[in-house]
């Protein structure tokens, strides 16, 4: 991209970068979608992008040259990207004042290209179970599922996990919490229903139930959930707080209906609930679903895979609500 | 009480209660107030409260008879009361459906008499360095505090505690934070200013500045607040998550400015921030919090002390925002 | 038993117990039995036992008539009991000086009988997908394992957990690890192979392999396990502190090698090790154990159901050694 | 160094290093001493040195150049050195196999020199309030005591914490108990109780009195101590384990009496404690610790400075038992 637009992407021919020291170059196989890219290709999102830019952020690939002082990584290597990649393990880097932005197709140059050069430790190899698509998937929505429901809300064996939606990050949501023991409640629309249940879902809810709180205390017998992966966001953290139990975590991840949140305050502080704010997770998190991907065999959902060249498509499916993630096969 | 409505309240004389087994009877010496009394006295709030009701949940005073069984208190002890008796340690009660609503004053019948006859163990044995007004202050605002900062939040030494009141939770916080080696940053009205100064106060800020924020990221040289008591509630909650650092925590705890709460999600997620639900704490958090007030020699801040007969100038006084905890005297 | 000693064990008619307020009888329909009630038996284990006293301390049953003021349990009631009774949740009772120690069949009377009485605070109810004999030992070895591995330890999909035999605790932390998706590699007896893996072991190793340690970081390429259920204590728990990971959590639970415990401090202080001293768990672990047994249809391992006339071979098989839990029918 | 053992030890003249890319050079002021230095230098240690070795860790120093791609610390800037520089926050390196191992002055190579070259990441900003000798303190002796008390154990106001030393982690860990609020009970020689009472313990135990443990339960009433910072190991554990509260926790953290710690199982069972190996801590927990040193105005317990050319009498010193830290002064 040369400026801030769609009309602007332009699939360009550039020399293929030699990997300077500590970084390895990677022949990209597969690139999935999140809908930030399509913010940030049509907005701008507000990022101080530098042009000639690139979008995209979660790669799987190869390496197929190291650079200097590469240690972890070698050619033939299979890997997969890290969102964050200054975010390492424990604390995230950032401020109160400026939240962390640094980002591969945001801050960082971005992965919707044939080869990218960069550090090796912006790199975590790809689990042996999944083929490039699958594996392209997870660096953003799988390690935001990841994160929120085993390293944050700690989700265990007998909780109920509720789920309002079919998208990427909540398919995830649903596989990680079912891989960990939980019962899973999903809410969404009624054509999803059997695919959700096929999933491993144990309950499904029409979202536009009117009795859609009553339906959830139903399925609780009135305990409310112990985790709500609220990835709708805006107006919809007042259901979470209404169907979550005594106790109970709330994962704050999506903005779909609006980026801002309202819910009543009594339910939140006499239920004792813990709201956790989840903007994807740490490389170490990356790593550690990675090895949960291979041992339990979860296999993440694709909606669709477009060829590289039909991504303007790709794009456009993002906003009708895929049943899972949208990939861009590159090579 | 015999009907919902402050005309409603009386002063009545009624047989001195015999304790049932498992019993105490207590001779009352101070009851502290809180908002909540006042909204329960005026408009019922809600609860299923059971005529003639007495209202007031915070008390001190000594035990003066104990009934059969009673095993863990003595005639003599100076005790002071537990605002949600059924909540001991560990998960509070109540579900998903129907948040807990147990409490003195409320659903139980409340401690503003002479003389009230309750279990033992819904009694804790009052702080060896108080007298009977301070003693009063903790079951409801000094319980609240701590379990916000220490038992949830877990503020230690380096880090700072932004607190936007001067109220009696407020004021406990202070002194709590203060204790546990943590930096503190008050902002209210500025009249208040030297005695939260004098009270331990880091630094302070005036609430209406324009530049509250820009205040708050000076203060904290852009790192923001690890914890942040969020007293006020309604759209102050917005304010708190704009001014807490990354990884730190909200304590939502009351809901001044409205039932509502509001928050933008973008800082709420890209900070990696927790926000704790907080409903006072579990009797188990009041043995501890008795404890740390002997060892640390906390003394609760009161505004006013009142006689019991002038009971409805001490409702007047909530009204006008107190410095600390109002108290009533019954003997 | 009206005395210490295996010969002082008698069946003995006497009235079926009313229930007074608070209490329900129970008709006891089994029992499993724990090595503990063997030492109580015949040693007396250092307990302040009043005689006659009734051993036991784990059934299941049928709640059959109520006390005045019962109100969680009705006539027909499937229950099981707890084995610390005091401990409802968060900080179990005791002091530094004097551990808790009241427990059934020990400090308070035990469940070797036809029928019991006691409050109904004392117990939970059964899962609704178990046996009687099945049920019946959850108490002590299914909510140790559960309590360690769940509410310390915190185990979850990905995480590999070693446990280095086939008792009961051990088989009950095989299956509820395996609940929460962990990898579990078991150690023991070579004769019991094939039943461990039929249980869902992912491996297992002859435990008197001279390279058993080698063995443990070949299984988990180098990095040790998660999780060490540490139920042979003595001089084993060096073991563990050598194949545990680093960050890893070993649960120290058993004594059957001895009660005096070593192990090296480097590996310890160098992996950053924690190491969870366990005595059964909370009533609270105990319902949300019952819950995750119904959930994920986990059926306890019993070696042998003994008739309760055969109570002394039943003991004589503790021993041995058992594949599982020994249980005792009553009823 | 040329070779291991004391004699090997020269004061060599080497050209000053240039800082290559993302490195800095320090001019080194001060260097604190820990008895692993003594160690290192009289066996090795078992560590895979390269010679000509330098040995020490814990510098405090000043920035006189920068190389390329240095981005977070400029010319003049105090700093102090990380231990374990490979630590950042988080999980720490190394596998269940191989520990971590890699620390300046061991693996990589020491501090004990007019100047070093080492990467900016390896180093933190010193606290502003301490001169250099007392900042060269805090890179090993105070980031091991803050990373047990507050990041492991998380000790806050009300708890009582047992310290059975007069050493280096030892006072550290005294002054950062009580700037989060502790009470402090320090066991010792008796000579050093007044200034153990000086630096704010607020009770002392002749390590040697026969009656140490009961001494332990009187001052707390029986409760026991919520955390015992274990710096001497080997059989010292077993106290450890009889002293700590229901629910405490123990911080393994010195094996000064021996490699090979033991302890009675059953209060570690019936308890419920927790215990923590402890090797330093995080880059980032040094970080913290820096803040609230500068906030709480915590000044290091240095017992002696020596002068650089008198190492060997510093060395010597280490054998005797310091109150406190040994220095040596470089610059």
């Amino acid at each position: 991209m040369s400026a801030i637009g769609r009309e602007q992407l332009h699939l360009n021919d550039v020399p293929v970068p030699q990997p300077p020291p500590g970084q390895v170059l990677v022949k990209v196989n597969a690139v999935a979608l999140n809908y930030r890219d399509k913010m940030v290709i049509e907005t701008g999102r507000g990022l101080p992008l530098g042009f000639p830019f690139t979008p995209g952020s979660d790669l799987s690939g190869e390496v197929i040259s190291t650079g200097e002082n590469v240690k972890h990584l070698s050619i033939g290597d299979r890997v997969i990207s890290t969102f964050t990649p200054d975010w390492t393990d424990g604390l995230r880097p950032g401020t109160g004042r400026t939240p962390a932005y640094r980002t591969l197709g945001g801050f960082y140059p971005g992965v919707l290209a044939e080869y990218v050069a960069m550090p090796e430790k912006w790199l975590v190899k790809a689990p042996k179970t999944l083929n490039d698509a699958e594996a392209s998937t997870l660096p953003c929505a799988g390690v935001t599922a990841w994160f929120a429901l085993v390293e944050r809300a700690r989700v265990h064996a007998g909780n109920t996990v509720l789920i309002p939606s079919t998208g990427g990050v909540a398919l995830f949501g649903l596989q990680i919490a079912k891989a960990n023991g939980a019962e899973v409640i999903i809410s969404g629309r009624p054509e999803n229903e059997q695919r959700a249940i096929a999933l491993g879902a144990d309950h499904f809810i029409d979202k536009k139930r009117e009795d859609w709180l009553e339906a959830v205390y139903e399925l609780t017998a009135d305990r409310g959930a112990n985790h709500v992966l609220e990835v709708i966001g805006g107006p919809h953290l007042a259901k979470a707080v209404q169907a979550v139990a005594v106790g109970g975590h709330i994962c704050q991840i999506g903005a779909l209906e609006g980026f801002e949140l309202s819910a009543p305050a009594m339910p939140l502080m006499l239920k004792d609930v813990t709201i956790h704010g989840i903007g994807t997770g740490s490389r170490k998190a990356l790593e550690n679903l990675v090895r949960a991907v291979d041992r339990k065999a979860i296999k993440p959902v694709i909606d669709t895979v477009y060829e590289f060249i039909d991504l303007f498509s790709a794009l456009d499916h993002l906003d009708r609500g895929p049943f899972g993630k949208i990939v861009v096969k590159v090579a």
